[in-house]
C-alpha cells in the first residue's frame, strides 16, 4: 500500500517568506502546492490548471453545492476555493500537499482533516519583518504599514497553529518544516494500521 | 536565557529495544536519564546517585508528603519514584530528560508537564518481538511468554501516547526519536516567549 501524503496548511505574516519556503519544498522534496479554483479572469501568462483552475460562476457554485471545495471564499466579487478532489488525489498518490491559507480556513481544514499539520511561519522579529517588507522595494510605505497592521491581527491567531517555524535562514526553515512533516508519520494518530496489525499479531502468537 | 530541555517519557514492549535506544541518546546527544529513588537495598556494584538514589522508608515517605516525586509506586514491598528536583534541575540546565516508565505513570506526568513528549517504542512486528525475546537467550520460554502476554496488555494502551517509533534499525530509531524531540521546540505550546515578544514588538513598531 502506498503511504498517504500529508496535508500541510501554511500561514504566516506577509513578509515572513512563506512563498519562498513553499517553492523550496516543491523543488527539493516534491511537495505539491494546492491549485485553487477561481471565477476571476485569467491574467496574461496564467495557464488554466497551473496558476488556477478558471471556472465560471455557475461551475463554481455547483461545485460548492456538491461539497467540491475543502474551503472557499468570496473576495472582491470573485470566488476562490480549494478543490477537494485535487487535494485528495494528490494525498492518495503519496504527495505532501501544501495549502497557503489564512487562519479561518486553516481551522476549518483541521476539522475536516484532523491529520493536517497547521504551520505558522514567522520572521525572527517584528523589526526584521518591517525591514524585509521595505527591502522588497515593491511597495510604498502605506502598503507596508497595512501589511504590518495585518500582521498585528494575524499574531492574535498564531497560537491556534500547531507549529511555529521561524524563518531566519531560509534553508534551515525549509529543513525544519520538512522534518516536522516527516515526523508526523510517527504521530500515533497516523499509525492506526500498524497498531491494529500488531494487536492482532500479538493475539495470535 | 538558556533553552529549557524537553521531558521525554519513553515506554514500549519489553524486547522493543528501549534500553539500547536510551543508551544511544545519552551517548550521542547527551540526554539525561532520570535516576529513580528507591527504598530497596543497593545490589553489588550499584552506586548511590548512579543506578538509584537509595533512601530509607522514612526518607521516601517524607519526600512523598513534600510532593517530591513526579511519580512513585510500590513494588514488591519497596518504593520506587522519580525525584521532582532531579528532573526539573536537569530541564532548567537545558538537558533533555528521559523517563522510562509505564503507561499510568506516563499519563500522570503528561498532566503535570503538558510539554512532555510521550513516545512508544515498538518492534516492527510481533513475530520479531518474539524472536528478539528468545534470541536474548537470557530467559526461559515461560518468561518469554509472560513478556508477550504483558505486551498484549501494553498494546491496549499504545494509543494514549503521542508518537510511535518503530525500532527496526537501531540508528534510524534513535535519529527519529531525536528529531521528534528537536521538532517539539517548534510546537506552538513551547513558544510562548517568542509569541509574546513579537506581539509586543508589533504593537510598538
Amino acid at each position: 500500500m502506498k503511504h498517504k501524503g500529508m496535508l500541510i496548511v501554511l500561514s504566516g505574516f506577509s513578509g515572513a517568506g512563506k512563498g519562498t519556503v513553499v517553492k523550496e519544498l516543491v523543488k527539493k522534496y516534491g511537495y505539491q502546492v494546492s491549485i485553487s479554483a477561481t471565477t476571476r479572469s485569467p491574467r496574461e501568462g496564467e495557464v488554466d490548471g497551473r496558476e488556477y483552475y478558471f471556472k465560471t460562476k455557475q461551475e463554481f457554485e455547483s461545485m460548492i453545492e456538491e461539497n467540491g471545495f475543502i474551503e472557499w471564499a468570496q473576495y472582491v466579487g470573485n470566488y476562490y476555493g480549494t478543490p477537494r478532489a485535487f487535494v485528495e488525489d494528490a494525498l492518495l498518490e503519496g504527495k505532501n500537499v501544501i495549502l497557503e491559507i489564512e487562519v479561518q480556513g486553516a481551522l476549518n481544514i483541521k476539522k475536516q482533516y484532523p491529520d493536517a499539520i497547521l504551520l505558522f511561519i514567522a520572521p525572527p522579529s517584528a523589526t526584521i519583518l518591517k525591514e524585509r517588507l521595505i527591502g522588497r522595494g515593491t511597495e510604498d510605505i502605506e502598503t507596508v504599514n497595512k501589511r504590518l497592521c495585518r500582521a498585528k491581527e494575524e499574531a492574535q491567531d498564531m497560537e491556534q497553529y500547531e507549529y511555529l517555524v521561524i524563518n531566519d535562514v531560509l534553508d534551515e526553515c525549509v529543513e525544519q518544516v520538512h522534518q516536522i512533516v516527516l515526523n508526523e508519520s510517527c504521530r500515533m494518530r497516523s499509525q492506526s494500521d500498524f497498531i491494529n496489525t500488531i494487536k492482532t499479531e500479538l493475539e495470535n502468537l
